[in-house]
């Protein structure tokens, strides 16, 4: 299923520049700053369970689209709130994973499984109904063997480092356990505050007070709550963490005086704050974070636009993270004003941002990493990690922002079978772009080199400071 | 002037595939579930009068191409609303055409109408002012043999299927006519309610009275009003409806409880209703076609985001649908919710979602119908009905949304000789798209021309259940 | 560096039919409708002073992507307001330029400095700190042979006609001297009223008064401020002006009647006009140019969607167009209603639209430039000023809006050298376009030569009335 040429252009002369670019960065080692892997894997390195477990369950790309054409979540084992009865035959959602998995032609998640299944298990034939259980069972055997562990696939998948995400109320036993077991796979956590910052997060008073007795300080206290931000980050830092993540549904922010934000800080705690507040608030943490991230060095990453738990039906009966949450239109221009305003023009400070709305590329977000020094422009992600949207960012960014203002690839993701497919696509894409500025004689070949190279690897490095 | 690899890609690799694909689908019967043809042809089926009458005149992709340069509406025959003076000769409309034909170059226009001139009158010499009147010769002379009247055309074209659009207090006399008459052809109608749930539309109070009338419902009342679309629908569907299309200025949705629209309805039908009450009128009643549709079984079409009537000068002149309708920003993710609230869930009910706004494609669009299993995309519409528009419509759709959760190809027209000519194009570019994911390793050849099937004929009829 | 077919598609159909296009029109003189040169260089005819001066410290494309990656702007010899020291040793400047050239990889920046350096200079090694003082030496000395004086440089060039831009309270001093120099190079100016219609302009008030002192009109009443608009286009005129031109925030147009907006005119000209106010006399200012253009001719020309001065600490610093305008979301759709509700449908107006918002190309502009007869659509500007955006611009309007509702290429810019190379990237990417429609049978190659000509040539001319 893998051909040696995929996504590369099919006009030869793009082609064999493409191919050879490839040639030298295919097997460069997986930096992976941002992602969602489960410490806990590693920590504990037990086997996979099942290949329900492994490609399906955790895979919101996949229960989304088959959602989509009337297959229920409960028929694809994923739990119910309330506890009620589900598919738990591994085999059978297995079975209805394989029934629908011609929905995948033309998406990234079927490059991705393709991927997946033939380099690491050997299966070579296209999921289909007809061979469903054939692949299930050679998937199950292989699970068993320790090659099929997760620190053997970490090695196996060349990472260099891997980022998870954790919030400050994680204590982050996984990765002591992981520290203290000795093994030398670099897998690091990253500061994703929502749980503290966000006062629409399920639990947030809790969650805030909770801070405090975690920190010792008083985080019902304005600065108290600063305070205990701060510890956390460092704390997070003794555990690898390079950034931290922000995931907000816009990507306002705001730059209150000390007063103001101690009085919004203490209506959000309380129960009456309004909606406008919330924002408010959240506006107000982003630039509190860059503030942070100037002391303590902390990337920042910025990951707006999504409006969350769409489906209120589905919210309902399944939670957050399945595969119902929706970009909307956003702005970067009058949003992160203020934050630029104050920290902007700092070159010690760096800000990567990401969106869900294509339409910023070329008209924000490219002419302000093209001016900012604080800024830099992440990869396309969630929806846009996929070749054509790939390489939609490069086309509406770089002839503004250049190749240098962007941070390589993040694969983002909690799929961890998919990680290698994902880099891969990545690095595909970006030889074919450059393969184009070469062939239409824009670009040298040796630079073209040394830009795949950057693009694949060094990028990434650098900006997370990894 | 058809060259037989029109719109293929140039690169040989991807043109063979290309011209593998469609060599397999080009002969497909024509399934036409939305479309603006007039009843009254086929039930009549009297010759069509004359070259500006089959080309021009009904045709606003033309004539506003040749008013943006300069040539009066009326010097193209339309009449005016005051009856003052326009130009009756054909042959002199003809004329202006011919002379200003060199302005559609790149134009879809320029490919219909050569289509047709050379499939359907062996015309090989591009229309231009030396030859205008050789080709107004030979058009005019074909009208008049029985081989290009309505009917005979319609079964030269292939066509399986045809929807013709009418409103709730059209009598449907020509389909009638076209039933009792034995003619084998397939013209089905579809229920556009715009006169009845659209406040702006002139007229719409007495078409409510009308539509009491019609139904022997109290349609002044909120629940006789609901009963008499209930009845139109039934007799829509008995000839042939299978669909409702629904054309709002945006995609507003509503689901307001009993009484709260029951006052609205009172607002509206009395002077004094406001915009806000008008524009949630209509949110409402997209909710409420929902709600029949899951009883009655009609698709449901949502064409959202023209300003029409931009020109006020045009449209007192002129009236509707003259060409001046303006495209507008169109969000959906906010719009849709409280449709999708109530509905969005239902595997047994269809929406299909268009858009003049390409920025929702990737950002909303796909993701919605990438997740609802109510949700389907319609295809590239109106403005967007052209090579570069439909290939933008795959690349930014597709990767998120699948194949499956589009409907094929509606040619949307009024123009009946453009018809093969369009559906001619649509499957150019779908061959195209998918010689391109084959070409560069993505898809295998025989899912492309099992995927080339279902776009040029199969998701048409499925999805619209014709 | 430069390829001879640098730019052209790489498939060898497309690319032969693009080289015999560009072949065509490569040589055709240079018709510069609008940019922003220094009258100054032509009328004194002084030689430029260094390298650095030529091509860094005017060109905000090149102090804004070394800004953005660390590099001081008072490094780069920028002028700070305070008088505060700055580099003042052109020879440093070039080195931190060359060092930094690598940044400009996949930028239209490098293609036009490229080009420059090797048609100019016979600089055929790409700049690097290891050779930048080897460039610096050349060109410096290239700089005292009268060959290189801006007057020869202009014949060199090819240039037909250029146009400047000056505010009306210029007395347009330098296009007198030329006048009277008895050169026959044609540089013409441009009437930018900015600094007498945009409130927020820096001095409005002054510059009003300053405008009535220069035309003997009362500028300060309603009227007469109009009078002296009439009276400074006249004048403008008399120096060859065939337009005006107007970069305001957004595209707001309104339509007030005379009584309201001589009460908005007083109210701007005191000191409390609210933000509305003052974005209400733009919007009005931008009909009452209208209105002028149908007595006197001049076409207008609206750039707008650009957040002037996003950078408070920098305005402060080094004051405007310094590299930290920002684009934002523009409408066109509402925001022109009230000037073309007044002049759409004149045929003696041409307004050529801009803009700064990709995503309105297809959505707005294409759709209403294919219907007003008095629109036109400006090429693809400033940061779009790029061979992937450029194409994206034919591309994205071309299906609605055809050729001859475009304009040809404008420059746009104050950066000299670049000129030549500007040209030659847009009739590459042009000749581009027209092969792929050609190499896909939508149009036939003598048509894509007579457009080929047109893009390159005659639509300027003709649009611009030169």
């Amino acid at each position: 299923m893998l051909h040696k040429d995929q996504l590369f252009p099919s006009d030869p002369r793009q082609r064999s520049i493409a191919q050879a670019l490839y040639a030298n960065v295919r097997n460069l080692p997986i930096v992976s700053p941002h992602g969602h892997t489960n410490p806990q894997w590693f920590a504990q390195n037990k086997p996979f369970e099942n290949p329900a477990e492994l490609f399906v369950t955790p895979d919101h790309y996949i229960y989304r689209m088959l959602y989509s054409q009337g297959v229920k979540l409960e028929d694809l084992g994923l739990r119910r709130l309330d506890g009620g009865s589900v598919e738990t035959d591994p085999r059978q959602i297995w079975r209805r994973f394989a029934q629908h998995y011609y929905l995948f032609r033309g998406t990234p998640t079927r490059l991705w499984i393709d991927h997946a299944f033939e380099t690491l298990f050997g299966l070579t034939e296209r999921l289909s109904t007809s061979n469903a259980d054939h692949h299930y069972d050679v998937i199950s055997a292989a699970l068993k063997s320790p090659a099929f562990a997760p620190r053997a696939l970490f090695e196996r998948f060349n990472i260099e480092v891997i980022a998870t995400t954790e919030g400050p109320l994680d204590q982050l036993k996984w990765h002591a356990m992981m520290r203290d077991s000795g093994w030398k796979g670099r897998v690091i956590t990253a500061y994703r505050p929502d749980s503290v910052v966000d006062p629409d997060f399920v639990g947030f008073r809790g969650n805030i007070k909770q801070l405090g007795e975690l920190t010792g300080e008083d985080s019902e206290s304005w600065s108290g709550y600063l305070a205990a931000h701060r510890k956390r980050r460092a704390y997070f830092k003794t555990f690898g963490a390079t950034s931290s993540d922000h995931g907000h549904p816009t990507a306002l922010t705001a730059d209150l005086d000390n007063a103001a934000a101690q009085a919004l800080f203490s209506r959000v705690l309380a129960s009456n704050s309004t909606t406008q507040d919330k924002e408010l608030f959240r506006a107000q943490m982003l630039t509190e974070m860059a503030a942070m991230s100037c002391d303590d060095g902390l990337v920042m990453q910025i990951h707006p636009g999504s409006m969350r738990n769409h489906n209120p039906s589905l919210f309902a009966t399944f939670g957050r993270d399945t595969g119902h949450d929706i970009p909307t239109r956003t702005d970067y221009v009058s949003a992160l004003k203020p934050l630029l305003d104050r920290f902007g023009n700092r070159n010690d400070l760096t800000i990567i941002l990401f969106t869900l709305d294509e339409t910023t590329y070329s008209r924000e977000l490219a002419p302000l990493a093209g001016h900012y020094p604080a800024l830099r422009l992440g990869p396309a992600w969630w929806f846009f990690d996929a070749p054509e949207a790939m390489m939609r960012f490069r086309e509406l960014t770089t002839e503004t922002a250049g190749f240098y203002n962007t941070v390589g690839f993040n694969d983002d993701t909690r799929a961890f079978p998919s990680i290698p497919a994902r880099h891969d696509v990545a690095r595909r894409v970006d030889c074919s772009y450059l393969a184009r500025l070469v062939a239409t004689h824009q670009l040298d070949e040796t630079e073209a080199h040394e830009l795949a190279h950057d693009l694949a690897y060094q990028l990434a490095k650098s900006a997370y400071k990894l």
